[in-house]
């Protein structure tokens, strides 16, 4: 049984867990066998947004096929 | 003044906050005294639970008595 | 073009979502061009608080005005 | 569902994973519903042991009864 | 001459030599001129497994084609 | 032989060194075998106190009994 | 929006923003979108290398289409 | 209440402690409400230092005025 | 003697040196007796510059006026 | 009583046991009073070696002499 | 110019700072100009010593001759 | 097949790239297979330096003789 970890980072002009929602969402569309996912970093962009884009980055881990 | 530290890992399947609030509601049921929460990591749990399961790992600090 | 970074902690007896936004509220008080934010912690301040205080530390970058 | 971690630090004469191995093996005579371990630091004790001591630091996380 | 690395989780009832060598194992099935492996985090995972599962986080770097 | 480690904050109003003497004193009315101390994190309070608290978060190792 | 990241290690016998831009090149070609990069590492090869070989391991950010 | 953190760097040809509360002074002659303090490094100069040069890297956490 | 340390991000279209230099001129723009600078993190922004745009976030020390 | 601490990398193409025992024979052949160990980091090299070497990065401390 | 550091533990039966100062002798007895030493972590032997011992783990850092 | 480390700083008044070169000209002067470096740290020292100096903390890896 071998994991693979991918980085991604979602984002949401609602809440930090939308966020994380928006990635693993993400995920789910092309990857089965998600098994668990561990949030790396939250932050907050302004500049190039309209209002506030709260931002998730999280490593997601799926089970490869055997 | 001595404080203790613990590290407790609560759960919810609605949001962050509310896993937070699950490891803080277990503390205050068995210790006096607490007095700071600090959030050690955020992750989701999704292969042995049912649909999205939102973890925090936490540390929770309380004064021991003299 | 250079940015600053300050470091402010927020707080909410809601959320933490409300904790970030208290802080970067502030810094828009006193600062122009916010461009992002950096969660650098959170916790909760249980002692001193009514109920449960949710803070958070954050950096706040902004560009410097040439 | 509120799980605590501990940190136990085995040791054995023969390998780091004996070491490992140990401190589960005190953590089980113990507790009850030890789910993961995480390996936090391994190292070997040689002046005050007969030989090479491996030692391995290790947080063991055990779900709370309800 | 570029390089890339991706994160795999090997695991094994063994040991983690063992894991190790089973997340490398899988990498070398899939992918050509893997250069070298980092060790991130080794764990034990025992709650849904058959005794005792020892897990190994690794990245695996190896050489893009030009 | 095997070890754990609990965190505690001890706090003086003279010296850190105090600090760190006031969280192994306690320890040691409590545990015996106290092997060894790691000092995790020095700060200084003053909000909440007459003058300046010194405080020390330590890990304090002790060895279980067989 | 999501963003994806990627882990590259670039190299060049000149400098360290040659390495970084190497990484940079590799990624436009095969990827669109993409948005920013983080320098992870800046390390030199002298052993396998002709002269001193400058290496840049890079996390290289893009944005996924919809 | 929102909280600003800055960095200050003490000296004191005494003692670690001394540093601190030097930096703990010159911070209470500017600012009001200092809430704690964190320390961030401890460090001795000698080339450019008549003797020892105990100093002290630590973060100031005040209270902005509303 | 007491320093404080601003955190400022500069940047160039040429270099990380040129980054570098870019928040030291900056900070010796306004602040006198600036001691020496940390370097935090190196980037490159691509999506919103015109090409690649290198920044370097940075520390900045400068001693206090007694 | 003052100990000094050497990073050795040590290797074996059998184990990581095996890899960190390399290295304390190493210290050993040339250091004496060597006390403990900390293992800072393993990894696999596969490029440059016939089929597997398991490295282990150590710090070895040894007392000096009076 | 060029510095190199090494990394000692010093130790006392009365303080850190005193701990400190004992690898700064030391250093000093075998090593010119010695420019700064960083602290890297503080402890506290009891298992082995009489009482408790300070120790303190330094890097010093130190000129090389020309 | 056993690896010493050992920390150098090198400094040039040019840039960051010279100054890495700078620490491995002078490791290469003493030591005789040097396989790779790695870079840990980058600064600019101003103070006691004519104009700006920069300095790269790196490891420089070599091989022991067997």
């Amino acid at each position: 049984m071998v994991f693979k970890k991918v980085t991604l980072i979602g984002s949401s002009d609602e809440s930090f867990d939308a966020a994380v929602d928006d990635a693993i969402d993400r995920a789910e569309e092309t990857l089965e066998n998600v098994y668990w996912v561990e949030v790396e970093e939250f932050g907050v962009e302004l500049a190039s947004a309209d209002g506030r884009e709260y931002q998730a980055e999280v490593e997601v881990a799926f089970k490869l096929e055997d």
